[in-house]
């Protein structure tokens, strides 16, 4: 099985309440391939950079089972770049700058030869550019999962619609989803967004952990992990998408219950993420790593009522 | 075994985004004391309230096995009130109007017959209040709970302190978790607490669920159950400590294991507290409807990794 990624892949400059980092690798689709590669491989990823984006982040993403086919490359042109500032919970976030660069004019190419894509994630990026790349492929994936934000909610909204009709997968946050559906209950809002298409909704709640709803009706929840200390929390709901579609592909198994633990494997890899600047966490995990935090994430919850 | 409850018995003015209730029944020691007796007879109770408190509702209470030799009626003197206005989201709140009555000058008397209690929650109060109710008690109970304020914090942390060092559980919520610890991770926050006394933090979240913390180590988080609607989260945190409570007094264990089950009974109890206005919703609940409540928590983190 392979998992096809699109979404950008960029620079950020972040700033939180205890430090600061500049110019750093950013971009959905950099934190969901490198998470997913810990469970599949190959990750085919679809997007763009400017020729300033550095040659030893690319071959390190291929080193991980990455394949750039579909990564188109402009010369004399910039990377996406975007800077942000943390509030003091972590939890709320100002955007300080925004530079589409090569961004402004992107147009998707799925390569020939992964038009038939068994599994695909459609990072945050306008609703035009992921219906585009869904209407390239020459078989319908076996699951097809959306990230979205509130920004296009607010300026792309019949987009948005259109696109959501065709998935099968969508992941927001609280309070996204309550925009996109209009209630305040996550449990209305769920079974408002099933009607717009998406069969699974995962809402992510970043510190308070992550909801699924299927078909409106069956809940699941997993929490986040506790931490001692959150160093930047840029990229955990990408990387919690990476976790979650690489162990779906790995085990190609849409099911509820694999949906489930699914979401498990993407809250472990996000408690990861969030503990350094960057994608400098999801560096040199080992599956004995993983293995142990989702041991920890089980314990949070075990309780015996016998 | 028994349990013995301080806090308020009172009146609230209320009003949330979709609808107002004007003096109803309120008061820590009236929501913590009808969920406990949905587990464990007697609830003994250590208040005060003016002539002005309705006799029909003692009435209900000591019909629910709540005790009241420990209940000071004021003649001619009014119930504490309360009024307060929730914003959109339910998790924040304005106090418009307290009127402290009878609260003023509260010397609580624990009824000779009661002061070899085994079990002990003091509800939120003035923290000499509390320490006033351990100090009147003739041997430790099995086990002391405690839930306080932001209020209390600001102005008498030196009498809080005092009141921490001689307690088991401390319950309060993550922003006056934070408050008191001076550390944003909950997990360090649990930590510096531990250090001042209770061996128990209980860390509320509202609709994001509890953490329960042993001796700054262990840790297990129960989920709040996500809601088609919530009505009044007004008495939702001393209802979870009643059904808390009540549950560790019926079992006489005060085993980790044990709170981790009493953490999901006072999760359920809380979810029935925000269905109504007041205590509507915990007048007559059945054990089938508490056990149902129970399986829908237990089927919301249920995942199979074999």
């Amino acid at each position: 099985m392979s998992l096809l990624a699109v979404g950008t892949v960029a620079f950020d400059d972040i700033e939180t309440p205890t430090g600061r980092a500049e110019k750093v690798v950013g971009g959905a689709c950099t934190y969901i391939s490198l998470a997913a590669s810990y469970f599949v491989k190959p990750i085919r990823i679809v997007s763009v950079v400017g020729d300033d984006f550095p040659a030893d982040m690319l071959h390190y993403m291929e080193h991980r089972g990455v394949e750039l086919d579909g990564l188109q490359i402009k010369k004399g042109e910039k990377s996406f770049f975007w800077a942000g500032r943390y509030h003091s919970n972590f939890n709320s976030r100002d955007t300080l700058d925004t530079q589409l660069n090569v961004l402004a004019d992107f147009n998707p190419v799925v390569p020939e030869h992964w038009r038939d894509a068994e599994y695909l994630m459609l990072g945050n990026l306008t609703p035009q550019v992921q219906l585009s790349v869904l209407e390239q492929l020459t078989k319908r994936p076996k699951l097809v999962a959306l990230d979205t934000m509130n920004f296009w909610m607010d300026i792309a909204m019949e987009d948005l619609k259109k696109v959501l009709a065709k998935v099968d997968v969508l992941t927001v946050n609280d309070e996204e989803a309550r925009q996109l559906s209009g209630e305040h209950s996550l449990l209305l809002a769920a079974k408002a967004i099933y009607k717009m298409g998406p069969k699974y909704v995962v809402i992510k709640k970043g510190e308070h952990g992550a909801l699924l709803f299927h078909r409106g009706e069956d809940m699941f929840f997993a929490p986040a992990l506790p931490l001692a200390e959150v160093i930047d929390p840029t990229g955990a709901g990408d990387t919690f998408a990476g976790g979650f579609m690489g162990w779906i592909t790995k085990t190609d198994d849409t099911s509820f219950e694999n949906m489930k633990r699914a979401i498990v494997y993407g809250s472990a890899m996000a408690s990861f993420c969030v503990e350094a600047f960057s994608i400098e966490r999801l560096k040199g995990l080992t599956p004995a790593m993983i293995s142990h935090r989702m041991q920890q994430f089980a314990e949070l919850v075990r309780v015996d009522f016998n």
